[in-house]
């Protein structure tokens, strides 16, 4: 099958948006930004086996690919418009494209994000995606906004990805209502762009979880000069990691990655207005997950608990 | 070494111009667009023992992998301004990344286009490039604009990176100098970013030559709906490819692919001008190229030589 057919049958969505003045089919797209914004990009890859394992449905790794983008605009607030697709793979394979496309296809049009162009090329099998956004000018959430005082929050629960990984990998074993719910979480993760466009409101900086909880936050303390204190007990578990023995659970939790949850700080003087918007249910998204679960502090790069002990990833091994 | 190491090494080549507001070390860069602008964007894959031999130096991958790219963003009439990378490695060889580093840099500054972001991972050799350039708004070059009447220029020669990859996988032989020049031609083309800022001035519509001329020639025609004309005496032969078989030479110049000129239509309302500007060496760019190489026709998709036989890959075996 020739390049243009694969791109035609497989990758061809529907009308093309406004701002798409040329898609597909030239040497390059022509987009239109609006004078008020900014442009937002982000790339990133997946490799068969080392992102996610081999066995993988074709419409997870569409999903997946296209989701850990828009999460990376989420957590810069800003809004997905664009994205491209470089995709190496193997051979032709009709079943395992319509279930790629599928997975891509769906997560693309229920965030507005339109396939403006793409280089297809035989090898082993690998997605790049480029994501593009925009912003209005200087709203943009950074890693290096959080100041001492801030409040921190999250979008939903951590380690789930990660436990649904042990039970495909190892022989882990849980519940089958739970054991799916975590395969879910690995296989499907939601980017929080509608929460972003709340937050992004509020916030002073903004990261999504992609690697664990403290690495991250440690990039936030690390681009902000600052620390944090985290209250352990309001760290929100799911109800399948609360069948799991503690150790586990926490281990999970602060150090698994590919939750895509967004982590981000809230100064004290929108503090009280962010809680009641959130608290009313905030379009419903975060109800669950108002808590706020830490505080920035002077001390650069530390992460304390509740009890001024320190919480790292090696610490949490014997938790 | 971890991810962030590798791209201080190896990818960090000073400071950013004004206009990438964020660049890498956030989840994305955060760029500015002018509002007289759009963006233009394009994205390409290459795999060793695809897009290049797998004995290709790593200065030459680094090179070409965004010099194809910045053909891309020449083709459309377009100013290159930043470019993301991704980049799948076998393992962290400090040699092999210092000559890929020195590849791309040196050609990310010569045409002054800023690296904004990147993914890198473990696993076999490829390299993705997507490259972002602005053009005036309405300005850009589509494959769709030519029209009955217009004449068909060229940039440079064809079919010298065919050859080179003949010398280097078969053993094709010339003479060392003629050898030398088809080999740089395949691993260093020049993306014709500067002879792009002429030619948008009077160019009705415009391709690079990646695929081969009478494809890429293709694709014009059938954007356009309309056919071609070409003098085959006028068409360019470098001195290295004057010297093989007549029957070699062009089958390389209509059908070897890589050579990346741009081959671009220009309404006779607008010949004169041109020809007077690039005869008098257009800021000395391809003053030996100006000869028009054909005519746009009528015959939708048709592409006849001067005597009104039908020119096509298959007829050129017989050439």
């Amino acid at each position: 099958m020739h390049e243009f057919d694969l791109i035609k049958e497989y990758f061809t969505w529907g009308n093309s948006p406004t701002d798409v003045i040329k898609g597909v089919g030239d040497d390059a797209a022509i987009l239109e930004i609006l004078p008020h914004q900014q442009l937002v990009t982000s790339i990133d890859t997946f490799i068969s086996g080392v992102h996610f394992p081999e066995n993988t449905p074709s419409e997870a790794i569409g999903h997946k690919a296209l989701a850990v983008n828009l999460s990376d605009l989420a957590a810069m607030g800003a809004t997905p418009r664009w994205f491209t697709l470089a995709l190496t793979l193997p051979d032709i394979n009709p079943e395992w494209l319509t279930g790629f496309s599928l997975g891509l296809k769906t997560l693309a049009q229920e965030y507005n994000c339109f396939l403006v162009g793409g280089d297809t090329t035989r090898g082993s099998l690998s997605v790049t995606i480029q994501v593009m956004g925009v912003v209005d000018k200087g709203k943009a959430l950074m890693r290096s906004g959080a100041k001492v005082g801030d409040s921190l929050y999250l979008t939903g629960t951590l380690g789930d990805a990660a436990i649904g990984l042990k039970t495909i990998q190892t022989d882990f074993s849980m519940q089958k209502e739970h054991r799916d719910h975590c395969q879910q979480h690995l296989n499907k993760p939601i980017p929080r762009l509608k929460e972003s466009t709340i937050i992004r409101q509020f916030a002073s900086s903004c990261i999504d979880i992609s690697d664990g909880f403290l690495q991250d936050l440690g990039h936030i303390l690390k681009a902000s000069n600052v620390g944090a204190q985290i209250t352990l007990a309001n760290l929100p578990l799911s109800t399948a990691l609360k069948t799991l023995p503690r150790k586990i659970a926490i281990n999970a939790m602060l150090s698994g990655g590919d939750d895509y949850e967004l982590l981000f700080t809230v100064p004290q003087k929108n503090k009280e207005l962010f809680e009641k918007y959130i608290k009313k249910g905030g379009d419903g998204y975060y109800k669950e997950y108002y808590k706020e679960i830490g505080v920035i502090t002077h001390q650069a790069g530390s992460i304390i608990d509740g009890t001024g002990k320190k919480l790292s990833l090696t610490g949490f091994k014997h938790f």
